[in-house]
């Protein structure tokens, strides 16, 4: 897909036609379709397209003969296809933020990493290894509220898409997330079955499971709830002590991370309530 | 997905706005589109669509207006929405063939099996076992033309969409393929790396390949290529056998099989030269 | 592995030189041995081991010198290398059973099914097709405890290895389950997240969830819980209604119980607590 | 596993009594076996094991021992636990060179990296990142000969355990393969059908493969043959271009090379002719 596509994306109620009013707008403008997705939730009533099209956009001129053939309550809007811009945000465990590093080094992942912020020191080396702005914000000695106002300061400042919570620890409070809803995205280890509370690894070991997962979400509750973007799993058996399956379990985070970031950056994901529908 | 959908299924050379054409087509016949899948190949410059439509069909006179807003070199058909028609040619072998016949008994594939056909009567007891209609037509004795034209004229008489290859294990002429084309489906064991010759499992056993898989295809001109649906693989390991390999591989061959003809049941296969557009 | 072979089964507390007694007995006594497997459990302090041997076994003597190797608290027996015996129980559904089915009529699998228990009688038409005994014990106008009763006492008198739950969907008290201690297998799905209470696949359809498993488990206190022997997943995504959730996940769970199975069948499964030793 | 285990590996004919005698040497040299695998290949008649033991190795009394009991032909040795010392040899590509590096900073792959050696200046950086030292020895305006063995001088004063080619896109002569024999790691992609000769990924588009693979194998001959470690695959479909599937390639091309070379600095890898025994 070469950088002059732009992706129309769409959500709006239900109705006959939509797609045939909407893409003769397209077609009028001379735009060409390259990638066409569409989705109509039975459940819901509600309608999402994502099409990518070439051609010279007057976004202007477009945007209104659009607006005018959606129905009321419609959402749309157009992405350039470019880079996406996130910050990282992370606390001592290395294997997802290591990973997103070496893919931004390699330009084989389509974002630009505007800084990774910490608040414990170890992750600090990695990032500036790789020349990307570290901004360690220790939550020691100050009270939660004051110390998400201090990161949500400095997201502000750099400006990112996205907040990327690369094994950030610590749960954020419903006004860290609603500053920023539908842009934070969290990896989590899921199990079948899951478990609850602290040290799951252990509790899936005790519980002799055969598959352990992951799971990457949007953040817009609970640290570890949210729609759902991308999962995967990975095979474990008895031999495997609750180290070893907490080792395998973080290359299935980091994979899983990966992919839902991914999808994430290319405006493949819709959220509607607690779900997603996912264009891939 | 309800019965009284049609499936449009168009392909024609890519140019600007066809999907505008032909959806606006659909909407002033007041068909709902439901589900939407297209494809513009850069590389041969073809267009593939499907999509499926709720609303009271007037085929004419719809196909007569998505006729005048197609390109010139365009193909186009409606499908209902219905069960599809099968043969099934079988040799020895069971697992692929048993594992059709049980889904098809517990109505968990959408399809009639019109007969199965077998050049030796191993599969004869199975296959009446689920009351579907048995016809031996032996090799023994006569040409292969003789043998194929035989097989020809009962397939002819059965009156199938699609001939399900379930381990026949007879190499077809050309001319045999050319009476029913791209109706034809197959399933073939393969490897990493491929083996030639007789006996794959002997020689990847004695490679000592550590996944085995199977391909589902379209029969257009040798048994084992043509153009690919499908593929799966399963993980073996040296402790297996030349046997156990082998019965590893049937499985993974009676899973392909079903989900490559599941895709093909449901008109989500386009082929165009030894390449296939699936639309999952 | 050909039919004369014999399998070793020890449990027991681990301490220096099991395995060098054990081998020197087996060796004594001019049995080769054709696998082994063992593992010793650092959080239990518990020793296990499997091993095929090959040669003429004079059983009562070498059960004697082994006996005689092993410390305080050694559970071990000898198996013949032989098909098991079970009853299957179902309530509906036949997609668990009829896979079953067709690999004994295939010989795709290594037991004998001695009869299938239903509880209502869907299942009584595909079980006959394959000649096996169908007793429908249907639990209406009865008191679940006489229920159980009466499938006991069919159980006890057809004297299968193994009880499969090929979705019964009936709770089973802590009486029954006391019967067949380790001997009742079960089919339960699963997800991630997981979910507790009626419809689970409506739940993971609302959830969004982007794969969904299923879970093989010795029965041993609750229905669905119980120490696991085999899971694996499979994909969905924002296009799958609950229904078509429902219908992948059968496929899952219909794989997933008969590789879990298998495992029983080929005794390599050990249980401990509510954790399985599983050698694949 | 504990850094004091000591890891005992046998290859020997297969005879009666092989495992009673040796595991009874070790157990009067009071070792205690923590990990135990063994195979006995039928076609070959030869026996693999490898054991894991842990308590005081009084190496020189204990291989006495052990070769007194062991046939004649046979090979065994200690190797003690820790971590191996590589050599990585590179090309252009960074991918699989990447994640080794990533994996050793942050302690997730147990070897030492003594060096990377690339034929083209593109890795440089990368490498010393993170601190390694580069060599580069371009074979520009030289003989394959001369080259090879400036290679090899430089491998030799670094006295790595093993070699691996991570995406070194040269082909070595027997010669210099011949100076190291099974201690060379290769990733080579692979795919169902695999294709000879240039450019694999586009002959994989043109085919329409639905999945793509990536094989880990010692070179002992050709480079992209030689005794398979590891295997994986992705799924890809139509809409991904040559360069999508070569960019899905690398994703597992990465992981699989990882994952095989895990398996060799356990000591998990026997091989024989063109196989190998993994005990995984």
């Amino acid at each position: 897909m070469s950088s002059e596509v732009n992706i129309l994306l769409i959500e709006c109620p239900d109705e006959l036609g939509i797609i045939a009013r909407v893409t003769t707008v397209l077609t009028n403008h001379k735009l060409n379709m390259v990638e066409f997705h569409e989705f109509a939730d039975e459940e819901t009533g509600q309608f999402y397209m994502r099409t990518g099209v070439t051609g010279k956009l007057d976004r202007i001129a477009v945007e209104k003969d659009i607006a005018a053939v959606l129905p009321t309550g419609a959402s749309f809007r157009f992405v350039n296809n470019i880079r996406k811009k996130v910050v990282i945000m992370v606390t001592k465990e290395t294997h997802c933020l290591g990973d997103l590093l070496l893919r931004h080094y390699t330009n084989n992942i389509d974002m630009d990493i505007l800084g990774v912020i910490g608040n414990h020191p170890d992750c600090k080396e990695l990032t500036e290894k790789f020349d990307i702005p570290w901004f360690e914000i220790s939550h020691k000695g100050i009270e939660r509220a004051e110390h998400e106002n201090l990161i949500i300061q400095k997201i502000k400042e750099l400006g990112p898409d996205y907040i990327l919570l690369a094994k950030f620890m610590r749960i954020l409070s419903p006004e860290f997330v609603a500053e920023f809803p539908n842009r934070i995205i969290n990896i989590h280890h899921s199990f079948l079955p899951s478990f609850i509370g602290a040290n799951p690894y252990r509790q899936a070991y005790n519980r002799g499971v055969k598959i352990i997962g992951a799971t990457a979400h949007i953040v817009n509750n609970d640290l570890d709830e949210g729609p759902i973007i991308y999962q995967d799993v990975t095979r474990v058996d008895h031999s495997h002590s609750a180290v070893e399956m907490s080792r395998a379990g973080r290359d299935v985070e980091k994979n899983v991370f990966t992919e839902g970031i991914k999808l994430v950056l290319k405006d493949r994901v819709f959220v509607k309530n607690n779900r997603t529908i996912v264009f891939a």
